[in-house]
């Protein structure tokens, strides 16, 4: 008799990465044959609290469908971002939620996500306690920053990396046709952490070294060193080609764009970058006097499936798998993690830490990993960050676009 | 004995189609075993003049090396921005250049590139003639924004088209995770021609109908209309996704971003535009005051040869063989062309027509094959754009990012 029922929920933003973790969760339960329902909440939380749900088990049937799954982007069960209030401040929330888990005799809430949903995990899980649920809660992180704290690095970040360096090599290709000097400027998303800027280091072979200069925003920018480095650049080469994080800061922890009237904040709070590349570009035609362009990899680091690594989206597989083994266990109030066991050869394996120790906190990148100049990376992180992105991934075509899931189910309301 | 020498050049912005071209010119050279020497001018016509070039039979001597050029992104022998002075006014120009073909004894002079390119192409063919040199002078077209006349389609646009069709259907999954009002502006390559606009309809799925709006340059752009159209989506769905060409202009034929002080021109004097998105978002959002974001596609669109079109690879690599076959079967001053024969099932052959009469025209949208709206495109053109993009290709990666040709020569001073 089949006795466990479980939530899974997808929250924050979207990775390549994030329905391979859905459909690794949905394969172990059925491969366990414990469970007797798997619900996948619609938009996270705040959706439940909408009594927005759908039964998984009805939809994905065969290794086919779920594989179907792993490979199609963005988010399956829809996203939020809402921030689960504290319970002693709003109780009736909580008492909603977990009267629907009673409700549907649920056991088990994986909720895949970034640093919020991870708080949400913790918040859940300690209020958990203090009613003597049993429920288990278990967090699964993805985030294509990889600034999240207690794992090597996190699920969708290798496939975004791969997408940096595949466009970074792509663009110093497009750059190198004219006899002419130029700088080429390009804005990669990453917030506090430059983990992803860095990874555009992964594009350099032995026909194209760049990107030439990385900035990243765990160092402080200045703009006289920025602008003498492209000068010693130009000594040797015609053609300059820039990594910048969006989130640089100068020497008082000012953003570049923060003037820009694009800025933007999020619901919570952060906020939304997009004019750095830009702000970049007139210091240097200022400067230089030659052709420069800026430009700003977007939302396509997060959502371009179709150069996705197949590493990251094998270990996010599994670290759904073994989400769903760890609450078996009787875990509960935990993410799970990647712990790196050798770089050479590449080898990790799952594990999970106490969430409340974690969720809210950011990895950065050590500055030892960051050259003297504050504008390249040290061999040692080139090391940590070459095996994420290795392996492609088969895309199934259908006239001529990539055939992905689904999703018709978000739109109903 | 081998009697034959030529020259070939590349000109123009890249495509990743056109170095397929170039590797269909040397294959067909190499076939015909009537070359001595197959020459590579290193920047174009503007290289040519400063001696730079290469021998490429000692470069490409197998169909693997020439299979590698043809998945190679950008340029393999660089590009110039030079338009040709007229030969009235610098006859010194023309005996340079002939005076270097008459050295190596070149035969046959094939050029690859775009409108500018043809008028060389055009050119050198008139001057040749009143100077009675029998070198035979072809142009091969390339251009991501299919404005050449005289061509059903030009090689290079059915890799753009395809990825602009995948970039659109990603976002619009990345765009349908929140429950939430937004509107999403994608700005796409095309000064004056909205082909590359028009593609992103072949994002179009079962799952996902995205774009929802489409404003190409051929009809004039409405701000009202605009906005009405917008209101109009938002009557039944959460996400606007828009498809927006570079050149849109409105009713006066203004640019939209023509006081952006991001406006520059290129060495034809045309503007180069990059603000039509930025114009767009702070429009809608004035008007809905819900969450915009536009994104640029940007250089991404002529340069990603890892979701290129084996449609358009293949048909780029044999208008080069044809080319070799038309200069010698005695033609000259032509440019190479594709006339469609079928479209179900999709069928073409390579043809040639007087370069002088196509040269400098521009082939735009019929307004016939955009709706009555003017924010669509119809089914006739869908169905045109259909066949080009079809068909993916087998890229080789090495440590994780494609393996792209040796470039290393076009660094040399």
């Amino acid at each position: 008799m089949k006795k466990r029922n479980c939530f899974i929920g997808q929250s924050g933003g979207p990775t390549t990465a994030i329905n391979a973790s859905l459909a690794g969760i949905i394969a172990e339960c059925i491969d366990t044959q414990q469970f007797a329902h798997v619900y996948g909440m619609i938009n996270g939380v705040k959706g439940l609290l909408e009594n927005k749900y759908m039964d998984l088990l009805e939809i994905f049937k065969s290794t086919e469908d779920l594989n179907h799954l792993k490979h199609s982007p963005a988010m399956y069960l829809g996203s939020c971002r809402y921030k689960l209030p504290e319970f002693q401040e709003d109780p009736q929330t909580y008492q909603l939620l977990f009267q629907l888990f009673n409700e549907l005799e649920i056991t088990d809430f994986y909720y895949i996500g970034g640093n919020d949903s991870m708080d949400t995990v913790a918040k859940l899980s300690t209020y958990a306690k203090t009613i003597d649920s049993h429920i288990r809660f278990i967090g699964i992180p993805k985030t294509i920053d990889n600034d999240l704290m207690g794992t090597d690095h996190t699920p969708g970040f290798g496939s975004a990396a791969k997408y940096v360096a595949t466009s970074m090599l792509e663009i110093a290709y497009d750059s190198s046709i004219y006899k002419l000097n130029a700088v080429t400027i390009v804005e990669i998303m990453g917030r506090n952490a430059g983990w992803l800027t860095a990874a555009s280091a992964l594009a350099r072979t032995a026909y194209s070294d760049a990107p030439d200069l990385i900035y990243l925003p765990e160092v402080p920018f200045s703009k006289k060193a920025f602008l003498e480095d492209i000068h010693e650049v130009f000594k040797k080469k015609r053609s300059v080609i820039i990594a910048v994080s969006e989130g640089i800061r100068n020497e008082n922890g000012e953003f570049l764009d923060s003037d820009s009237k694009y800025a933007k904040r999020d619901a919570f709070g952060h906020i939304l970058h997009s004019g750095t590349g830009k702000v970049l570009e007139s210091m240097v035609y200022q400067e230089f006097k030659c052709k420069v362009r800026s430009i700003e990899l977007n939302v396509l680091q997060r959502c371009a499936m179709h150069i996705a690594s197949a590493v990251d989206l094998d270990e996010s597989f599994e670290i759904g798998r073994y989400a769903v083994k760890t609450s078996m266990a009787g875990e509960t109030s935990v993410m799970m993690v990647f712990n790196r066991t050798s770089n050479n050869p590449y080898t990790i394996e799952c594990d999970f830490k106490d969430v409340t120790s974690i969720a809210n906190l950011e990895q950065r990148i050590p500055v030892e990993w960051i050259n003297e100049g504050h504008n390249d990376i040290t061999q040692d992180l080139y090391n940590y960050l070459y095996p994420l992105i290795q392996g492609e991934i088969a895309i199934t075509y259908e006239n001529g676009v990539p055939q992905y899931a689904n999703i018709n189910h978000l739109k109903n309301d």
